[in-house]
């Protein structure tokens, strides 16, 4: 049974932040948001968790293994370093739907993502070591086949992008909505989707259901771990697997 | 008449390195693709042009006011500093779609993405000093309305994100397919569209076409010049201007 | 009693890499060398160490609180990202000096730092946990006293450095020789000392000199704990209480 | 003759920051220090300018080619990325020394470094680019001859890293007291100088005094240029001439 440790990491009051005085040049903050993701990627995966930009101004991580000190220090060493501020939520749930859900409402309770008033916000509750096991977190890393030669060389790179964008899109929908799983596009044609306790069959029925939507075909391997970062890596694993024997779903366990 | 130059920005056999001789860490891999897209936004920015990550491994540069060396020197700087190179394609046109479809095809010529003897291609070319005019760029803001009262605060952080996908996700194709323009997604409720020579008539249209769609309620400013900065930078007050006084579509000019 | 682990980090090949196949662009390396820095800094400072960037191609970390796994993720971290990889030698001793020695000789066992076959070299040892307690660590903090009043705003900003790094090089000089430790500078009119276990008057002691021999005079707060971060934490205090009470050496315990 | 630009860099008010309301983590300080330089040589870098850390609350940048709009670019585009802001002062003359002598004194008139009300002061002149030569820039880099062989494989890291710093020291203090130079550490064992119109003569006077104060061989390679890069890229190519035929000094002209 996987015990998902979620963590929403959002920046305070940032909307409002980016046109005031004026609004700011579209370069820097984009160059600010990336960074500032790329930061909080090396914290958290140094710590073998797992960081998503999703929206930029509000990122999901997941955090097993982390405690509340971990996110502590890395709510001080942003406001160090940069001009603004992350407030914290941390929950944990059977499933990361759930986990996540809870987490959100700790932020909220603080007040709005636009109340100037609410900074740096750290607040919720992580896994007893007691209570870890292997089984925690449940990783599956999702590819498409054939990407490069049937998109990528072929169409231009903005159509490719449209067309693997549905299949994400659908996949990220589809898994929320049938398997209680949050679903991330990290780049290329890669998608991650952190899962509650799913099969072979739940896998494939995700995979058949983007084919038949989205004519986008998948391939999925997926790994379990205390932490995210062994889970992941073994789902890349499984996929790598998966591209050698032509497998569509691959269970590392 | 708008004259759109892009540049199609791919990392050289970029999936292969990934996985070579081992699937690398997550958390560095999204380091690496998130920094130097930072980099790149800064190198271009600074230029006055746009970058958009996209895919991370194929990004998409409205480079009006970029030559040709300004395009070598970001290679060779990123070539120095990084473990992968990058290729580059470079093209203009009257629609963004057609710009980026010969960029494309300049780049594809040479190997694919995936040809590990294809690095640092650098071809096309760029708008001549004599031809350039104000009305080259043309750069449409979008931002959902409410959505920090609608969905941030009020669904989880992910739900809210499916949400605000779709509508992009929405945007995206339709604009792609009725008016020519490539839209991305740039972080929190924003998307930025690189447009031919629409006017009030078109926008309104697209949005009112996602929201009929996707239920997504979508704002926009949209502005023109000779480079993507003052265009993008006119649209953002456009956009200010129209959150001010209710506006749907503001142009500005 | 201290007892100081030290770690040499070295960029593999570092100097013929630079100038193959042709010189690289200053700027490029200055950015590489100073970024790679920041990263390891925050990867050693995130776990309570110090890294100082001493020569940039050598630094030199104090790693108590780090095993040989943290060294190894941190090895493994920087190869995925940049176009250089990291040797690690690790090593312990009662005074900083020594420690430092046994980590050069554990690295150049292994080759040369300009050995094109010597790579990733990760080698040493740390202190078991049983052995650590809250003294291991002394840290001092230097800095100029008035400063910003005598050379900043008074000098031309190249010989208010000239003063002050005559200041420091006496200090680093002296410290080295008169009192086993490592000095750094660390930016502005800061020095930061890594030290066996002295006592008020071998710091009143290297002031004295440094203000005799090159009539610079400092001020210092030095801490103590079982790591870097705390120890430093506490000099920071300790050099601040001697800016408020007019103390020249101000020790925290 | 030479023309030398040069641009006073300067953080505003950055030692109180770096204190208030407490002491900030040490490694978090090191890392925003040299991001943000390395984020300035970037931006220079990519204009052909040079920029040296320095003391990193101060630093200096020749900046032959950038014009005043460049520096406001990147005044806000710092502004808009980090939690500090900084002041820039730009000054030409004939030697380094006094364009630098002028560019402090255009920062100082406006207050103090410590000053908590001067924000991002922009003031000076550029060269005209009807008065730009070929010869405006003259870069020498010195680096230590052998130093792999005498100094980091042989003596322990931090002794041979005492040692090139003498060498170090003394070169900047004789370049700016008998040639008007200034003579910056950028890593390793080398030593790149701005220097006036300076021949063979003096580079063989300042290497022999150096030698017979210091104990430190030095070789230096030479260039000009109308920026600094073309002329620092010239003096690498005559500094690797002279690696390879054993000559000390090698002008690229």
């Amino acid at each position: 049974m996987t015990n998902t440790q979620l963590t929403l990491v959002q920046i305070d009051n940032y909307g409002p932040w980016t046109v005031t005085p004026e609004p700011r040049r579209e370069a820097d903050l984009q160059t600010l948001q990336s960074r500032l993701y790329a930061d909080i990627s090396q914290f958290v995966g140094n710590r073998d968790g797992y960081v998503f930009f999703t929206r930029f101004d509000n990122m999901i991580a997941v955090t097993n293994g982390l405690d509340l000190d971990d996110h502590a220090l890395l709510q001080e060493s942003v406001g160090n370093r940069y001009p603004v501020t992350l407030s914290l939520g941390v929950a944990t749930g059977k499933t990361p739907v759930q986990a996540l859900s809870d987490a959100t409402s700790i932020i909220q309770q603080a007040g709005s993502a636009q109340d100037q008033n609410r900074r740096e916000i750290l607040d919720g509750r992580v896994i007893d070591d007691d209570h870890r096991t292997d089984e925690d977190v449940q990783i599956a890393h999702f590819d498409v086949i054939d990407a490069t030669d049937v998109y990528t060389d072929e169409l231009n790179a903005f159509d490719s992008f449209i067309e693997i964008e549905q299949g994400y899109a659908e996949l990220m929908r589809y898994m929320r909505l049938a398997h209680d799983s949050l679903s991330f596009f990290v780049g290329g044609d890669n998608i991650i989707a952190v899962c509650p306790d799913l099969g072979h069959e739940e896998y494939a029925d995700a995979i058949e259901h983007v084919e038949e939507t989205a004519d986008v075909s998948l391939r999925v391997g997926v790994g379990r771990g205390s932490t995210p970062q062994p889970a992941g890596m073994a789902a890349k694993h499984a996929l790598e697997q998966g591209r050698a024997d032509g497998s569509r779903v691959v269970l590392e366990w």
